[in-house]
């Protein structure tokens, strides 16, 4: 194991972390308020422990998969516990568990919260809360790919690339790495602008604008009212509806539509298959909850805004969908798995590997009855190879096997059976509400420490789509060869 | 398509269900009750039809696998629609959706029921539901290979044996199929016939003990007290529970027990898997119900028994398990999916899927780390083909796309989340009682007509596990070539 790369990226990533955090303390300076020092502890304890880290250049900076892992693991959870510590030392969330599930569900994007009153915190803190959300949201190594240039020998990047971005494959939009990494945090930042320029016009304050921006971008879901978003105009609902639905399709296409490939961005099959989903879903829904709301319009508007911030792994609410019929809500409870499209900011099992399971299993079926036949598995006409196929396969077996464990593990807190399964459920997909005790209006306050490491793991789990976080566990990890 | 032999295959199946009959039509005669005439509407039209449609013996008797999937989906359906209708003529289930609810959970050894009160049943009626049980357990086409000779030319009769058999691969225990349907029959009669023994020497009723062993041998779980064991003593619940675990182990190793190779029978990973998960969920919830009885042996008995009951997926209850605390029902929710050993009556996903996930897995990491060394899946010390693994991946997608669907079905009734899931978990895996709604103290009867239909193509789904049902929904199985 390359232990002196991992180091290097380890301290790259703190040191970025403290150069981030000045942002939220620039914001609690304009607000005068003194969690200011909280912040200036934590950016001084960062930048001199990442430089301590990173001032020998390791001499071999060749990473494999394995070093990949573990460093893309690492990264997150020590992100997560520097990333904590402004509201630890500020006083604001005082429970270190607390803190750090907050900041863990803040980095992987998850939006489950601890607090039952955000309304009460400073500006500093909460802007520092949702920011989290746009850093997780397009990866922090992929951020670090983008910004510095490092030795892109024997596909090294490129291994960190895998171990951190979403998907059953990761495609390289052009053949340079860190020009990938570049285009796709272009295109998340001009997205981002866009949204917070729509919600400017409807006239929401710039503070909760960028705090909006951010959580939609990232598809966290922190919500900064007590309400989340049930006390917006329905503009403002609108825009945020449209903004999750986008940043759940897969950046390629926007790529592609950049390129002026309109056809091929198009004919993605992933793609079509999301909105699809998103449609029928919303078609369902609305004919289910018709009758709960004064008109079409309002019935259709939180249809729309639900299943867009579930099957995305947003996590906003629009209303107390809690209240909602079954039916309308085991819809909700079925795209908590579905999730995003491959390779966007949104988590969950993710719609192309759906498809590819249908596509595998109609193949199976149309083999069985003509075994003289060969029929490949296709996707957007290209041949999909055999090592997806089991990789996906593997994903879903890894995936069930920690959704049952951790689903046993929480109920030791007495919870009734959905509270633990759609806890599981919103944590493992990096959605952030669930139903009963963890839904819309409530929060994961009241689990046990043990109940709130398990979920912690889940969220980073599913936002590393589980291997980096098993290679951890793995002794052949750590063996000496 | 080979029309005639499928035909011919089904006036079979007609004509020995018409046989069958005449065990509960002399068990209505025994007793005096007027329902024999019913029985024996039945038997002559079920003689009648199935002669007339044997006739004619095919010149051609080849049966690919698609004439597998069709004759095997097929024959249960028409079993099932002549297995109730003596309930529905003699007015003891008068509405036919009930009816064929109640014969197709007896055929499929669910063991869900829509009747409140079973102990108002005459005795005739109350032989022929249980007596489903044990006809379905082992098979019906497993049994008419065993009983009548056909031509095994280019394995027809493997391509109908793997149609119907429970698992992942279906293993010739001897060269000629109809021998080892035989020996399979053979080994599932005396076994039987051992728990009637044991049962009458604790002094139950013969007819009663004749009742709990059809329904433990098939993994059933019809009662035939409203309290389903409840009332019974312990050493009755012993009893069944061990029963219960027999019938759930690979009957494989039972063969292998006859032949006196001890050693390899005891070294089935399966089978040691199967022993080790019911260990381990009896200690977890004798633990976690202990302070609910007066003694630790109360408590291991019901835990005991219970986890038997739904791993082997037969669905008997010693006591009202929907009050237990949440981990315990939550293991018990898992223990439904795990189901039994691959053949054996059992149903479920079968604990050799989750082996070779679970090893596929570990296989999968490992190369991941060391992309120079190749590791193989093995079973038993012998390597996994790459067809089954692939199967078992395309099973467990149609498994999940099916659930979906049926648990957004069945919802439209209105019924709270965990009635619905439990009650697709229970029919899916033919286990029998879910939770809440359709607990261990309740039953289906207050679902509509739709929701029944969805869970009745739910039970054959798991019982024929998918795919001859799927295969007839296929468009390219009725194309003419």
């Amino acid at each position: 194991m390359n232990n002196s790369m991992i180091v290097f990226i380890l301290g790259q990533i703190i040191r970025l972390e403290g150069l981030l955090m000045i942002i939220p303390c620039l914001t609690s300076l304009i607000y005068q308020e003194h969690e200011i020092f909280a912040f200036l502890i934590v950016i001084i304890s960062c930048l001199v422990i990442g430089t301590l880290m990173t001032l020998r250049k390791p001499a071999n900076q060749t990473i494999y998969l394995k070093e990949g892992c573990v460093a893309t693991a690492f990264s997150w959870i020590l992100l997560s516990i520097f990333g904590c510590m402004p509201f630890v030392i500020s006083g604001e969330i005082p429970s270190f568990t607390n803190a750090l599930f907050e900041t863990i569900s803040g980095f992987t994007t998850t939006g489950a919260s601890i607090l039952s009153d955000v309304e009460s915190m400073s500006h500093g803190m909460m802007l520092w809360r949702c920011f989290t959300h746009w850093i997780g949201g397009m990866g922090v190594l992929v951020f670090l790919l983008a910004i510095i240039p490092m030795n892109s020998a024997s596909g090294s990047n490129m291994n960190l690339m895998k171990a951190e971005s979403p998907g059953p494959q990761v495609d390289k939009l052009v053949p340079k790495v860190q020009s990938t990494a570049k285009i796709l945090y272009g295109i998340y930042l001009a997205l981002t602008v866009l949204e917070l320029l729509f919600l400017l016009a409807g006239r929401m304050p710039l503070f909760e604008a960028l705090l909006t921006s951010f959580g939609t971008a990232g598809t966290g879901g922190f919500g900064f009212r007590n309400d989340s978003f049930g006390s917006f105009s329905p503009y403002i609902q609108w825009v945020v509806t449209v903004f999750m639905i986008l940043f759940g399709v897969n950046f390629n296409v926007y790529f592609l539509l950049l390129l002026r490939r309109f056809r091929r961005a198009a004919s993605s099959e992933e793609v079509r298959a999301y909105f699809a989903i998103i449609l029928a879903a919303v078609a369902v829904i609305t004919v289910n909850i018709r009758s709960l709301y004064g008109t079409f319009g309002e019935a259709l508007r939180h249809a729309a805004f639900q299943v867009g911030s579930i099957i995305t792994t947003t996590g906003f609410s629009s209303c107390d969908f809690d209240l909602w019929p079954t039916l309308a809500k085991e819809v909700l409870v079925l795209l908590m798995f579905v999730g995003a499209c491959a390779g966007s900011t949104g988590g969950g099992i993710k719609v192309s590997r759906f498809l590819l399971m249908g596509k595998t299993l109609g193949k199976e079926l149309k083999q069985a009855l003509h075994p003289q036949v060969v029929a490949p598995v296709r996707m957007d006409g290209k041949l999909v190879n055999h090592e997806t196929i089991r990789t996906t396969n593997v994903f879903l077996a890894a995936y069930i096997f920690i959704f049952a464990a951790s689903f046993m593990l929480v109920s030791l807190d007495g919870f009734d059976m959905v509270t633990n399964f759609t806890s599981v459920a919103a944590t493992l997909n990096n959605i952030g509400p669930g139903l009963n005790q963890v839904g819309p209006m409530m929060n994961f306050g009241a689990y046990s420490n043990f109940a709130k490491l398990v979920l912690i793991f889940d969220m980073l789990a599913g936002r590393l789509e589980i291997f980096p976080m098993l290679v951890l566990f793995m002794p052949d990890t750590w063996r000496r060869f």
